[in-house]
């Protein structure tokens, strides 16, 4: 059994940015040396997310547009009381889940042909973190 | 340590539909042989998702008319410059999500009593994939 | 490899409640010996949920109030044409998510500084339960 865990680092320049990743899981994958086996891609902070959508530019925005509509940036949240102004970035986290698993099998990821893997930053401009965690044979 | 990895292929007649696949996940627990461990049931495709829910007609059509209501059917996606007509089905699949993890204990599916998986397919009437892939002993 | 199986019992004393549960998890991690591997922690009703968050009073209500905009308690879901009046506790459990994983590290869960794990209770006044499934080595 093997295990490789690898931390990714972030600091976007946009509050919210969607950051493809998928080369970076791949080169995990492979540094692993399994060949069967699952990885594991969890963001650790609670303002950020981990998605698996298409690298195409508009459903990006798309996505985005309806996060902001479920989940607008404003002021007007309970958690604000604490000092901080990313009540929206939380429930955002909620609603995108901040994780996903990653199938590898013949030693790759075994992804179809149109899944790409994001980081979705919702409360960036700082450094924030992934964990890449493979677990196979 | 045991990997087995099937691929479940829908074709569905309509847009929208909810199939239940628990039989198919628990065919493939027993197929791999494993009596403790975990099973990854992952869409191959950014259109879908998987969840695990009840098997009513009336919530199945409950969840359907809350997805469409927060990301419904139409012509306004900035993905639909590329050509495509199906950016809600992405962002359903966003909501749903487009994966479980199913525990195994003693052999079988380790599920509460109402517990079914089902795949949701978001933009069918073509040939679409999920991956099952068991690890455990 | 090792694999841990516990299960949380939880009794809410309100209808929608959310539970921290770090403590439960890291107990689990301890007991079942593994310095390196993945811990999934599963709601096994279709009416709750397991997320990660802040563990601050003011996110836990925007959280309730967010999913209780988009997935209302209320009479008008068919589900309820079963007898049941719980159609908003399912389609809240469909947006939270049902379940998380936690990567395990030298021995302890790998979580982000902030990171808390709750049990999201949509339906409550009745015993449920949550799965832990540790596996590593």
């Amino acid at each position: 059994m093997r295990f490789y865990t690898e931390y990714l680092w972030f600091n976007t320049e946009k509050r919210r940015e969607y950051v493809r990743i998928t080369d970076k899981v791949r080169e995990a994958c492979k540094k692993s040396g399994i060949s069967e086996g699952m990885i594991l891609v969890s963001a650790m902070h609670i303002s950020a997310g981990v998605f698996v959508n298409d690298n195409e530019r508009g459903i990006l925005q798309d996505i985005d547009n309806m996060l902001d509509g479920l989940a607008p940036f404003g002021p007007d949240y309970n958690h604000h009381r604490t000092g901080e102004d990313n009540g929206d970035a939380h429930l955002k986290s909620i609603l995108v889940h901040h994780q996903i698993i990653v199938p590898v099998t013949n030693g790759d990821l075994d992804l179809g042909p149109w899944q790409q893997i994001f980081y979705a930053e919702f409360d960036g401009r700082r450094r924030k973190r992934v964990i890449i965690k493979v677990m196979g044979e």
